[in-house]
């Protein structure tokens, strides 16, 4: 990781900084399209910066042919699609529960190896709020990652639990969105 | 551009659509992080796609090492730097206005073109909310641009006529930012 950097953000140019972090965690939550695709623009971050990056996909399908697994895993990410199993109609709720702590299971030893200096978390939220995981495990882990891995979680309805060890949260809010007006989702834009 | 997908987003799984866009126009707006993260993750996608893809910087300098150039032009995608002469503190206004229009200029000649089948244009809602360009033609570009050129735009407080022409708009709320605790810019993360 680098150390040597103290360049202001475009965005807070003359913003007075105190300290200096190992690591953070960033929520992307809200409703609106782009939580994901932020994740995967601070993966891209990483990648350039020579990070070791992990992405846990806890949802998705991997029959959809997602084209950020594609890119991150010919980038040199681990990609861990999680969300494989999801029967998704409650036709089988024991057995997505059952994906869902295995998918849980596989990022806490993530997190803990030590070996990523990012690791996404993409569509968490979901398992929590579903009452599939167990939260307090959850926040634990976070705050008490090894001090230099960075963490993204993204999805609707963050809890406050969550937000409270993140040290940056973003609500993605729907302001206009192509369904309401009839629109096809496009490939390559919104998967 | 592949035109035999039906498959549903995620995030609604049980949406009736009806109508099929060639293209569509997305803009992230909003006082919050993520909403240039988010149009890098779109443009990961387009690539995964086959995609021919541009970007269009308005505003970041060319100096900061920003990790996502350096990725995207690894992947083959067209990269602008129009922001690289802004002076940044109103010194040289007349400057900066130039390299304003300048910028647009470019962005104008991408679209008309028809060569890509993304355009990025991020941070272009300052150029505008500065009075910098002249606004009109911006969105006339938009409207009339032709058929399979997707646009996304980035940058806070999206004027209504921007919205007007977009099919998707996205505010990225700031809920909580690392920079109010007292934590710098991570490099990886931020930029």
């Amino acid at each position: 990781m680098s150390e040597n950097s103290t360049e202001p953000l475009m965005e807070n140019p003359a913003a007075e900084k105190s300290g200096r972090a190992e690591s953070i965690v960033l929520v992307n939550t809200g409703d609106g399209k782009g939580k994901s695709s932020a994740a995967f623009g601070v993966m891209i971050r990483g990648i350039a910066r020579g990070w070791d990056v992990a992405v846990v996909q806890f949802v998705k399908s991997g029959n959809w042919n997602v084209g950020e697994e594609k890119i991150g895993r010919q980038l040199g990410v681990d990609w861990f699609n999680e969300g494989e199993g999801f029967t998704w109609n409650s036709e089988d709720l024991e057995h997505d529960k059952a994906v869902a702590r295995k998918g849980w299971a596989q990022a806490q030893s993530l997190i803990e190896a030590n070996e990523h200096q990012l690791i996404v978390l993409d569509e968490l939220t979901y398992l929590i709020n579903w009452g599939w995981i167990d939260p307090e495990p959850v926040y634990e882990a976070i705050r008490n990652r090894p001090p230099k891995v960075n963490i993204v979680v993204t999805g609707r309805d963050a809890p406050q639990e969550l937000i409270d060890v993140a040290d940056t949260v973003s609500e993605v809010r729907k302001v206009k969105h192509a369904f309401d007006e009839g629109i096809l989702a496009k490939k390559g834009i919104d998967y």
